[in-house]
């Protein structure tokens, strides 16, 4: 059952300040770099611009129909940092673009880049493919952060206006349309836009797409016909793409393109939780139990084709070929979070603490401004997400870049690094929920009192976390402390005193009047893990990957040569845990004793009897680092799973 | 250096009576089920009746570019059966077609069934895409076929009008095109033209075809600014999808569409032999090389990827997506056998016998007209060599097909079945080869005295080979028998009296004056081999394969249950060999222990450390049948490579 009073609420990533550790130094190139970088982008190739108006038939880049999502992205990931880190010159830039929009706001409401100066005579008439909600909703969310980071309403008005519009444009009422987006992210948007404004309308229309979603007499059918196209002569060639096959109600199974679903039930989830909907919350446990049963990278990555750059079937996860898309792991982030609010358990958080420090941050390189959509679990010269070179088409290895046409992922995690903040605790009235550990000083409300929480931590490469609380008066609540699901032995102790808890639904949860100066301690054993993959993911069988806290490990050929298909770990392998601070700022690395058959052993044969000749397999030291800083040194293979020996 | 004296001749299909046994079982379904199919496809899907020339614009089916050469090869595998196998409806049909196209021959020659009817503005217009020279190749092959067969010369005599036409048209004087085949195949149909006719022009004009492929300035970029087209821009993308990257003598390594490289070195090597260009030797040894070394699948299936339907990079040889086509074994075993005559050397006959036993014979089913074209070595639901299905298109199990739009393989297969035993001996002045075992009877001109050599045995089920001679008179020559590659121990007896012999060139070589009644027995030992992989194949690391004399094995889920990516065959496994009698007409099949981690022993979770929960293998005996034999049974997964534990 529902209860939206008693439901935790994410505490904003405003009232918690990084100043250091892993995601300190995350935020600072995320500051220094990538958001620079997402900017010049966004800029050199138009985007900006695009709000002049002034394109005109033949000119070259046409203003492209998702452009504005990107715009949109930067400036809410300003917005984040402004909150914490306040820089004239980024609001100066983000200010420019609000008075284009401004003045390119159609006296309607109506606002977009693309089909106000090239197609206006198309307006609202393909939402199955032509993503004109789907730009709304991240201005809507960019106007919400913003305005809050800075004060400034401007842009939040303007959205407000867009908002109306579209309020009135669609709807069940007969001089409106039944649509709703083909690529879902304006249901979250509208239920930020309803938290901030308090306008119920906003809310309405979220809900209304979400339960017209799939529904008899299917709208893009219809909208086709209206066209004058064949209706099912499409790209996708099926609404299943779009998550739009069936009322959401009836969904059991994650399908096509993983951004568009996980933004998705993002938005149901919200809605979920604003209407007390509790069949929402079963459909939304069901298809979360699908996901992360079957369709999960050990990375956190999701979406295994790129064919339709979402989902497959069951346990089918390649590694060369894995599309995991940066974006696809931010919008499960955002969907775990969510799922929290609904149903307070540590597994949801577990899922974002594997795709944030893995699938996640390998979207981007170490030092900033280079830039992955697909994040392979493996990767061999000439093959990559995007398809297998042949010799015909031979291709270099699968490496970050500056930008992508369709550029969806460097400003998503421009704004997701800006916001980490966010996912690190939550607060109901009696209990403070500590999600996730890295150094910081954060302020809390709970029960109407004031509490500072200060955690000092060398967090995820050391398991020591020291807690420490300041309150204006003693204050009696509960401390809520996420156990990882990785961690299979910890100590707690209070005021210097061990302690001896079970988790609650993966919580230990220390109850008490709590005054300035309590300290918590909490140690994590750290040990390194040999995983293995359920039997069923036969990319993975024989093998075994390496984790560490919520680190996940890689090969490169730069430290280990090459043929890492090959390599072997044997079951009693010694590992070894080291931090080396020359590398990357400082990261942990594995090392150990490892088998491999080399090429260098063989003759030209291709096939050998093992009767005839057997080679046996030559040892030796392998290195592995921390999966999610991949391809930042010589580029060359790379391996996450390695045979078992 | 080449000797085109001394090198073997092969001894002709027609001359090799196959009455029993492993190929004789296969000859009859190729005649009883096989070419009737094939015929039955051709027909109904217009094919046969495209030479009427009846078609009109807007009429269904259009004639396709490459119709007449399945019709060529449905004609050509006819021919090879009547040799052996008269058989008046055979004959009948492939008359009425030579009548069609007898009236549909232009008066300059000219004689494709498309062209004429469909688009005769284009004739000759674009040689590097519309098949023309292709089909005039098959055409030809047909026509050299079918005249042996049955002594009638009409086919023959169209042919060679055509191929005077093509001779006409093409070559280096001023009013000539100086294009050559897009697709070969017309290079080694000239030869045996030449060979059939003893006119020299059709040997000239095929070599004309293979020193002017890839030359500068570029024909096929000369007829593209010719049809006003961007030469640069078409759908290969690059010459070498082609061959025609460079001039032939440049090539090192094997690239593009397998089916076209294979074709053309094919011609190639004939005339290498035919001119005695000791150079174009050394280029077709390290394309040789270059192919068995890294390109080549251990059940002898050639061109990994469907992208191009071809070669892909050194050592990619991935399994559940191997494109394999049957057609490109097919033209494997065509080039193997001139490379043959080139250079005695039973490597050549390895690798025939391997893609014979495996990869061709795959591509078609048990009970003879359902067909491959792709020959995957792993079978997963929801994936195919075409495609990974997502869970938006959800597929099925590969499996075999009546027939497809592009129809090369079901009658390229035919023919190759029925002219098998063109296959198994070479003879020379004064050597007789004896390249393939199997029960037959032959006929042998050796130094001009007729030898018949009659073989008794169940290979490849049994190593025993029982050869007994006949002659007019006594007759000196060497008998050289192979000794297949995975053959590690072998005895021979001459007239029961045991002999030991050295091989020359992978051939034991007895020279005596032989005399009726003579008798050569030959063991192979026949153990179960555990085959592994160049360590370079990663698809293929830490997994091991199952090879018994020439046939590889596999895996069904119909005798093993699910999960076989899971299934490991422990280093000590007692592996046991049974005649089966009541399967595919008895073949044998090999059980023994094995592990498999029991999907059924895990929970919901997706990955598990083996620190917290180690689950075992669970044993089970499996049972491996024929690779050739698979998919004839229930649908389900296949794998033929297993696990090392």
């Amino acid at each position: 059952m529902i209860n939206k009073l008693q439901s935790p609420k994410n505490l904003a990533w405003h009232d918690v300040r990084i100043d250091g550790g892993f995601w300190g130094e995350r935020q600072a190139t995320n500051r220094e770099r990538t958001i620079p970088a997402v900017y010049h982008q966004t800029k050199i190739t138009g985007r900006l611009d695009a709000w002049k108006l002034d394109w005109e038939p033949g000119k070259q880049p046409e203003p492209h129909i998702f452009w504005d999502s990107d715009t949109a992205k930067w400036m809410e990931a300003v917005g984040y940092s402004l909150a914490t880190h306040p820089n004239p010159e980024f609001e100066r830039q983000v200010d420019e673009v609000i008075n284009l929009i401004e003045k390119a706001q159609l006296p309607d409401g109506y606002a977009n880049s693309h089909f106000i100066a090239v197609e206006p005579e198309n307006r609202w008439r393909n939402l199955r493919d032509q993503h004109e909600l789907y730009c709304a909703g991240h201005l809507i969310e960019a106007a919400v952060t913003y305005s809050h980071a800075t004060g400034k309403r401007k842009l939040l008005d303007i959205l407000c206006r867009y908002a109306d519009h579209i309020d009135s444009t669609f709807g069940p009422n007969d001089r409106q349309k039944r649509g709703y987006p083909g690529h879902p992210e304006l249901e979250l948007a509208l239920v930020r836009l309803f938290r901030a404004t308090g306008e119920q309308r906003y809310l309405n229309l979220s809900k209304y797409f979400i339960d017209e979603r799939g529904q008899q007499p299917h709208y893009y059918h219809q909208e086709a016909l209206e066209r004058g196209e064949d209706p099912l002569n499409f790209w996708a060639k099926t609404f299943a793409y779009y998550q739009a096959h069936q009322p959401i109600r009836e969904q059991t199974t994650l399908t096509g393109h993983s951004v568009r679903a996980l933004y998705l039930y993002s938005g149901v989830a919200d809605i979920a939780l604003e209407t007390g909907d509790d069949v929402l919350l079963d459909v939304l446990h069901t298809l979360w139990d699908n996901l992360t049963q079957h369709m999960l990278y050990i990375t956190g990555g999701v979406g295994s084709t790129h064919t339709n750059e979402g989902f497959s079937f069951a346990y089918d996860l390649p590694n060369e070929m894995a599309y995991s898309e940066t974006c696809a792991s931010i919008a499960l982030i955002y969907w775990a979070q969510r799922m929290f609010c609904l149903d307070p358990d540590s597994r949801y958080l577990d899922v974002i603490e594997r795709a944030l420090y893995n699938a996640m941050l390998s979207g981007v390189s170490y030092e900033g401004s280079l830039f992955f959509q697909a994040n392979p679990l493996s990767s061999y010269p000439n093959v990559s997400p995007y398809g297998h070179w042949n010799s015909v088409m031979t291709g270099p290895h699968h490496h970050r870049t500056e930008w992508f046409d369709v550029a969806c992922c460097p400003s998503n995690l421009a704004r997701l690094v800006a916001s980490v903040g966010g996912y690190f605790y939550s607060v109901t009235p009696t209990r403070v929920y500590v999600h996730l550990y890295n150094q910081n000083r954060s302020q809390v409300l709970v029960g109407g009192n004031p509490v500072q929480i200060e955690q000092q931590t060398d967090y995820p490469w050391n398991g020591d976390v020291h807690l420490t609380i300041t309150t204006a008066r003693p204050t009696r609540f509960e401390l809520a402390l996420r156990i990882p699901h990785w961690c299979h032995d910890f100590r707690i102790g209070l005021n210097g005193v061990g302690i001896s808890r079970e988790p609650e639904r993966g919580y230990v949860v220390i109850e008490r009047e709590w005054q300035t100066g309590d300290t918590v301690t909490v140690t994590f054993a750290m040990s390194i893990e040999r995983i293995v993959s359920h039997p069923q993911v036969r990319q993975d069988a024989g093998r075994v990957a390496l984790q560490r806290g919520p680190i996940i490990y890689c090969l490169e050929e730069v430290d280990n040569g090459a043929a890492l298909a090959n390599v072997s770990l044997p079951s009693d392998a010694q590992l070894t845990y080291d931090f080396d601070s020359n590398l990357f700022g400082g990261v942990g690395t594995i090392s150990g004793d490892a088998l491999r058959a080399d090429p260098a052993q063989w003759g030209g044969e291709l096939y050998l009897a093992e009767s005839v000749r057997k080679i046996p397999p030559t040892p030796f030291t392998f290195k592995a680092i921390p999966y999610c800083f991949w391809a930042n040194r010589q580029l060359g293979e790379m391996r996450v799973w390695l045979l078992k020996s």
